[in-house]
């Protein structure tokens, strides 16, 4: 089989900063094209629209929508009509019953549709998982701290309805805790923080339980001004496990061990998607997102300040 | 096969009104015990909790959760592990990722979980089902308002932070909407009116589509102080379906037709739980809570003046 024509939809600084680079590291992936609504200025061809693409003749099998997820529906139902395979990024819609419709649509096409996780590939992960898997859980608790002006400046879309607010990086601690702990948790409490002048969250503390009775305890904040803090912390009986992830590195510390590594997130998901295609099989797991929509549902609203950017 | 040996938990306004009725009309069914905070008066022992009840030595196969969402999960888990097979009114939890841990529950101990919708069995909804699946449809419309002291008198929960508030109501709604309408529907904005003294919203407006564009629009309000209005109309290409349900009864108008009939909702859906436990399945559809879920995590709120009862 010849390399998957790919086409990058969306060419904010997500796709600069780590589908470019993945993708031109990923022999499997020929890039034959981008859809922007300015000149990405990249050495192929640019489109306005995905519809302009499909009308130039140029031959795509694959695409990835890196657009708000306000507007990914659409460019994913189109893309599967066109009978492309979809590689989304997180979170995969802004709703989850329109995850489910893409997913039929998919099926129904035999297309691969990868609702990705890029925490899940950060280092150290799968260690931590293998590990928790032969301890007994007693507690686990999640900070997500970060400075919204250093980490998303100029992105109005995420606090617009929709647009996650401070759970946009709050679902990727969401996404690995999903992967890593062997019980299912459910929301039971939480407190949404929100500017009096926007619509989404800013902070928010959500409580959650599994069935035994474990308590997880979620820190979102982003008017954090120090520096930014990703820790999942997990007591065991046999110690504590410490998982700190930042920009380009990981870092788990275990009772008895210390594993460090550079960031390969998207390398493994370009990997993953690859493979996914071979098989002709998807992987849409939504379990972070319905995380994320239970926190909304039943969830205490408190004004805050206005945010100003 | 001799009768289900039953038991009511939670016996407030909806036991009283449908659940009781309608075990009393069906030979699969023989009530052996209640729990309930209070002395239900009823004609059989009742216990003050679930535990009390199993500890009790009378022998019980399945029940019925009659209480707020807010506390029912921990009640099913419990039940579940007890070997018996569980109703859920609806909504069946407060949160969707703790219906997906039932339902693995349920699944590993072989036992029934029905996460009932009683406006499923409304009179006119299956013919409905049936005359929509043969025309191509254009618009939906879903009013459904109410006087909330009228309907939900004394009932706090419905306020509280998981209790979905105007949305209690909706989700019957949207129980009978995505049961009849062929394709399937997600929210795109949502306004949520919430009392600057509640957690839940008074009153809601939300837009749907489908993949082909098809619009769905759902008003709903507490505030109606008129008689209740609780109607699902359908515009199609061979002319408009309206189906208006009211208590103990339901009205679908066809271009030609009209079909009247008296509520057998809670008769129909015991039925349907006999035949579940006969045949050693579960009917687990979240979709109607999905919808309310997903109107919450994109939902813009306004804050309304102060509900007081």
């Amino acid at each position: 089989m010849g390399a998957i024509r790919f086409a990058l939809i969306g060419v904010g600084k997500i796709a600069r900063d780590q589908h470019l680079p993945a993708i031109a590291g990923n022999p499997d992936f020929d890039l034959v094209a981008a859809v922007s609504h300015h000149d990405p200025e990249l050495d192929v061809p640019w489109f306005a629209t995905l519809d302009a693409l499909m009308a130039s003749g140029i031959a795509v099998d694959a695409v990835a929508l890196c657009t708000p997820p306000q507007v990914r529906h659409a460019l994913a139902v189109q893309a599967l009509h066109h009978g492309l395979h979809v590689f989304l990024e997180k979170p995969p819609g802004a709703t989850l019953a329109e995850v489910e419709t893409l997913r039929a649509i998919a099926d129904a096409r035999g297309r691969t549709l990868f609702a990705s996780w890029h925490s899940r590939y950060a280092a150290g992960v799968d260690l931590a998982k293998a590990w928790l898997a032969e301890r007994q859980i007693r507690a686990v608790r999640i900070v997500w701290r970060e400075d919204v002006r250093e980490w998303h400046p100029g992105q109005e879309w995420i606090w617009q309805a929709g647009g996650l607010g401070v759970f946009d990086p709050g679902i990727n601690a969401l996404s690995i805790a999903t992967h890593i702990l062997p019980q299912p948790f459910h929301a039971t409490q939480a407190v949404l923080y929100v500017p009096a002048n926007r619509d989404a969250p800013i902070a928010a503390d959500v409580a959650f339980t599994d069935v035994s009775g474990t308590q997880m305890s979620m820190n979102m904040d982003w008017r954090e001004t120090g520096a930014p803090t990703w820790d999942i912390t997990v007591e065991t009986d046999d110690g504590t496990l410490r998982l700190s992830v930042a920009i380009g590195h990981a870092r788990l510390v275990l009772p008895h061990a210390l594993h460090e590594g550079p960031d390969r997130e998207y390398a493994a998901l370009y990997a993953r998607f690859a493979r996914l295609i071979a098989d002709g099989i998807s992987d849409v797991d939504v379990a972070p997102l319905r995380h994320v929509a239970d926190a909304f549902l039943l969830g205490q609203r408190r004004l805050v300040e206005p945010f100003v950017e």
